[in-house]
Order: C-alpha cells, then sequence, then structure tokens
C-alpha cells in the first residue's frame, strides 16, 4: 500500500499510458478478496490475507492516483522540482531484542530500507512510540539508543517523534513506527512496469535470517541455533549497485512474506513471469537446519537486510561486482530471472530439474515478525 | 519533540545568534527530570512527566539540530528550495468512537493541524495501523472511511501506509499512527523567539470539547451531558489568520494537557510571561459543568480542532475579524497577553481580580484522550 502508481504514470521505456494503466486493471483483479469479518495473525502477515485488507479496506476508502498496490514507498514532486520519497512502517515485533538486534534497529532500518528501495537517498525519520504502562525505562533507553545509533549509520536524521502510553493490558510493551522522508535523485525510475522478458533476478546475500532468529529467540522451540537477524541499511549497499548497474529496473526488500512473496508482486506488478533455480538460492545450513525443523521454507521468511534487484543481462556483472564490494553484498547472487510466461506466475526450477509454482504467502507461520 | 530548533536557528527578528542559543540552553534548564524507572500513564499525558520523559529519553539519545523540545512540527530544507514541514503522531484514544468522531478522524486532525501550526500547508499523510486480532473488519471499514473524508476535507493526499496485527491481548483493538508532510511558504517563520512582551494571546473558539466528550463516552460516570468533541483540520482557518495577520508569531494547537500546558511551553519557549483573563476563556457551559463534575479544570483538558494564536497588538482586530468569518472560529476570543515578567510563568487573573499561576499538567486525568 504504497505510491506505485506515480511511478507507473511515468511509465516505463515502451509502455504507452494506456498499456500501463491496463496494467495496474489487471493487477487489481489478480488481487485476492478479503472474505473474513474479523482481524486475523494472517492480515498481518504481508501475504494474501494482507492484500485483501489493504485491497477491501485502504485502497476502497483512500483511492488516489499516489497510492497504489505495491511498493515500498511514495514518491512526491513537491514545487521546487526536488522529488521527495515518503514511507512509512509499524513495527510490533516480539521479542523486542533478538540476537543481532532490537526492535529500535528494526524501526530504523525497515523504513530506510523503504526508502533505498524506492532509489531515494535516505534522509530524515520520524519516529512515533505507543508504550505501555510499566515498561522499564531502562529498556527503553536501549531500545532509543539501538536507533540512534541505526539512524546514524545510515545516515539519516531523526526530526520529529510523539509518545503516547496506553495502560497495563493494552499493548504489549512498545511499538514504534517511523516514516522516513528521501531524496530522489533527478532521471531515477525504478519501476516493475520497466522489467523486461530476458531481466535478471539478484538477491543481495542470504536469506531468511532475521525471521529465524526472533523466532528461535522466542524459546517455544527446543532448537539451538546460532542464527544472528541481518537488520541492516542496505541504502549504501543500493547506492554502490545503482552506480555500477544505472539500468536497474526494480528494487525491493522481502521482508515480511519473504522473497517468495516479493517475487510474486514483482510477477503480477510487471505481468511476467519468474523463474527462480532453487541451487542459486542463498540459505545458510543454520537457517536451513532451524526452518526445516520449524516446518517453514526459508522463501517465506524476513529478511532484514537484504534486497532484491531486477537488472538487464548486461548489467550483472557488474552490478554482482559492485555487491560482492560492498560488506552487505559479499554473498550476492543471481537467483532467477523473468520470463514471458507463466505472467503472473513465479516457478521454482529444482535442483532435480523438476518445478513448482511458488505462491504468495498464506496465513501467518512467523506472527510479529519485525 | 519536534523541530523547532531550525526555526529558532534562523532566528527571530533582533535575535543575535548567542541569544537564540542561550535561550534554548536555558529553556533546558527549566525542563523536569525523570525520576521513574518505569513507565507510568503520565508519562504519554502531554505534561510535566511527558516532558522529563522526552528529555531523558529521546532528546538525549537523538541529539541533533533538527530536533528540539517544543513545535508540532519540524521543518525540513530539502536542496531545491521548497522547504517542508513534517509531524507525527500516534493515536490511541479510547473509545474509539465519540460524540463527534472517531479515532480516524483525530488521527487526520491531529496531525494535519501540527503541520498548520508550523505555519505549513498540509499536502500529505502516510498512515500505519496497528490491528489487534479480533478486530471487527466493518469498524475498521467504518474507521478508514472517517480517515478519507477527513482527509479529503482537509485537503491532503494519504500516499503510504502499513498495517500490522498483534495478537488478541498485545493491543486494544486499533493504533493509528499518522505523518504528515505539509509545504512552507517563502518567509514564513513562525517561533516562540519572535514573540514579545505586549504581543495578544488569540484562542480560536470553545475550550475543553474534546476531552469532556471522550470522557463521558466512557461513560464510567453517570454524567449524561451532549458534549461532542470539536475533532477538525484547522488548517482553513490558520490560512485565513495569517492572510490577515501577517505578523502573526507563533502558533500551537492545545491538545494533550490543554490550553493551560501549551502557554506555560509559550512561555518557557520565549522566556516571557503568559497573563490569562479568566473571565474572556471561552468555555461551554455544558463543558464546565461537566469539568466540575469530574474535577479537571478545562484549561488542562484536550482539544482537538482548536488553536492558539500568538500576534502583535496592531494585528489583532484584522486577525480576530479573520477568524470570525471562518465557520471554526466563530467563537475566537483575545485571552491574554505576554508579559516580560515573571518570565517563563502562566498567570491566571480571575474574576474577583485576583491572580494564580498556572501550571503545567501534572499526571494524567485523562488518559487515552487523543
Amino acid at each position: 500500500m504504497s505510491g506505485t502508481v506515480q511511478r507507473y504514470r511515468e511509465s516505463g521505456p515502451g509502455f504507452a499510458e494506456g498499456e500501463v494503466i491496463d496494467r495496474i486493471e489487471a493487477f487489481r483483479r489478480r488481487r485476492p478478496r478479503l472474505r473474513e469479518e474479523r482481524i486475523t495473525l494472517a492480515h498481518g502477515a504481508g501475504g494474501k490475507s494482507s492484500e485483501a485488507l489493504v485491497d477491501a479496506v485502504f485502497l476502497e476508502a483512500f483511492r488516489n492516483p499516489e497510492l497504489a498496490e505495491l511498493g515500498d514507498g511514495a514518491v512526491l514532486s513537491p514545487p521546487g522540482g526536488q522529488r521527495i520519497a515518503v514511507s512509512t512502517d509499524s513495527f510490533v515485533v516480539s521479542p523486542r531484542r533478538f540476537p543481532g538486534g532490537s526492535i529500535g534497529h528494526l524501526a530504523v532500518h525497515g523504513t530506510v530500507n523503504d526508502l533505498a528501495m524506492a532509489g531515494a537517498v535516505p534522509s530524515w525519520l520520524t519516529a512515533a512510540f505507543v508504550l505501555a504502562e510499566g515498561l522499564e525505562v531502562a529498556e527503553l533507553k536501549e531500545i532509543v539508543a539501538d536507533m540512534a545509533a541505526a539512524a546514524a549509520d545510515a545516515g539519516v536524521t531523526i526530526v520529529a517523534g510523539d509518545t503516547k502510553v496506553v495502560p497495563q493490558g493494552a499493548a504489549d510493551g512498545l511499538y514504534i513506527t517511523t516514516t522516513g522522508i528521501g531524496l530522489v535523485p533527478d532521471g531515477r525510475a525504478l519501476s516493475a512496469a520497466a522489467v523486461r522478458p530476458g531481466d535478471r533476478v539478484l538477491l543481495s546475500g542470504f536469506m531468511g535470517d532475521h525471521g529465524t532468529a526472533v523466532m528461535l529467540a522466542r524459546g517455544d522451540l527446543a532448537i539451538e541455533a546460532d542464527v544472528r537477524s541481518d537488520t541492516a541499511s542496505v541504502a549504501g549497499a543500493v547506492a554502490d549497485l545503482l552506480a555500477a548497474a544505472p539500468g536497474t529496473r526494480w528494487l525491493r526488500d522481502p521482508t515480511r512474506g519473504g522473497v517468495g512473496t516479493v517475487c510474486n508482486e514483482l510477477a503480477r506488478a510487471a505481468g511476467l513471469g519468474v523463474v527462480l533455480e532453487e541451487d542459486s538460492l542463498p540459505v545458510r545450513p543454520v537457517v536451513a537446519g532451524a526452518c526445516e525443523m520449524l516446518g517453514i521454507d526459508p522463501l517465506y521468511v524476513a529478511n532484514e537486510g537484504k534486497f532484491l534487484a531486477v537488472l538487464p543481462p548486461d548489467e550483472v556483472d557488474a552490478g554482482l561486482a559492485a555487491l560482492h564490494a560492498h560488506p552487505l553484498g559479499t554473498r550476492a547472487v543471481e537467483i532467477g530471472s523473468v520470463t514471458t510466461e507463466p505472467a503472473g506466475t513465479v516457478v521454482l526450477r529444482t535442483g532435480f530439474g523438476g518445478t513448482r509454482i511458488v505462491d504468495t504467502l498464506v496465513g501467518d507461520p512467523l506472527p510479529r515478525i519485525c
């Protein structure tokens, strides 16, 4: 639920205005319908139920040219010519601290990364806190210090904030909502509408670390494994990639719903197919093992310091080289490619030569992951 | 906790850079200290405890030139010359619907009004939702429809959003965080540092309606009274005021903590005194009666569709005339004036000729009011 209509309307190379509108309408028709009468955890999981909720409730009410179905940030054009990107996210992760980070890190990285995915240079953040009565001030200070460190690292300034307190029992400790504002360089236009058959799909590193780390940190599973969240600002790595591969078509961070869900969003938004090579999908053995014991496919597990990039084939080598030279991209790989058929669908080519459909996440195997 | 340092640094007429910095430091020294080890409801009430929490936790960690102690919105200067204002607020009001409005109206009006107080023309909003599992979709649709109507009325577009779902018991139904972006016209510089002794304090209408309406709607008091929230976008009324009284020094909406708390913020930020005339304070009889039964002073009760304005004396007549011509300002009045002494203090002159100090709100008689 953010502003890609504007990017659509700017239109990709070779797309006429009418064709763009047709694509949006076709995209809407492919979205699931809301059937439930009450909110369920699945509505927050970033998968099919989330899409249905966004369509039925938010898009229906807020329908306007700036707001669309995909995209992690809206791009706005104030007078004066400098386009700005804006993105917002609430963070409700439980537990609030986990190996590799805390809700404070996530609240900065999550929003900064959304701006980077819109092609923007992250500049400013706001932070709003809902605190439950009884929360320890010492813990709040630690979380806020994590936010300050993450903001400094990402090069953003926290410029405004708000604090509300609710009685014990009315909230589980602490929720943080951040909104980011970034500057969009002239001429930059990342869009699913720019994606072409033959383009390649890159992933900037191992997948599934964050979601697995949080699940294990909950401790309700008798699994001991040294898995750390990958929470990080990817803005620097994205800048390096875009400098080396200026033809990059589209970027997205695979948070809730994971790589599998994000590839489905790409396939449907572009009206094209995505073929993933199972043997190329980078998963740490310890994460693969934990996911197997949890009964979850790492393709659907959240990441907080990774991104997918679609590049034209002739820029893949330069793009990968730039990523490999960045600390957050040393394990970047090509994981698949874009095809004409099956349009709107993601296919996984397995190591044994078979194929299977990768659907959007259904339900919520991992609630409160970010 | 938002960005008036920048307005300070731009400096009011007649203030040298050094004097401005001295004022900020003196202001900081006058702020209360955080003494509690756990969060209490008072930390969310907008009074002394809130100030202490913001100072000790957020300003301490995020200290930067854009973030300061007062102000409802930060003013940012992207390249290109068009300044933008940004403001964020979380809304946790209980009950979610009350006479005169809902959490959906508040979530738009509260943030739009903060932008207007910064002198900005509200343009865009983001909206992030934390939903509790089990919330009825029908209720959510109603609230979102209220947001859409309020946004249309206020002339803002909702451009990005997020939805998280937490398990039942982890949140009380629904929290909404909105962030607003507005455009600041060239040359506009509202600031407490511009306020001068002899300036007049205007209030745009009756005070205490919102907080009283919400308290009564909770129904735990056996009072029946027809009190409606004043929730509304004041951006239009502010525009009319600023057109008629371009020398307006400072604006603020008296939400949490009410008129009394906001006048204290003014007195301390300006390093001047504020004298309020009790007989001039506009309170509806039904609100005065309800507050008396509740044991609460309407000076501390939240408003969501009113604002305070400090004007130079020679623009008061024009400013009041402009407000009286606007539907939201028909009952605007001068409620007091700015004095040299007692610096940093608010004094109420009573109808009987006596005076008493109006302190900042202590504790939280009205939790979850917005």
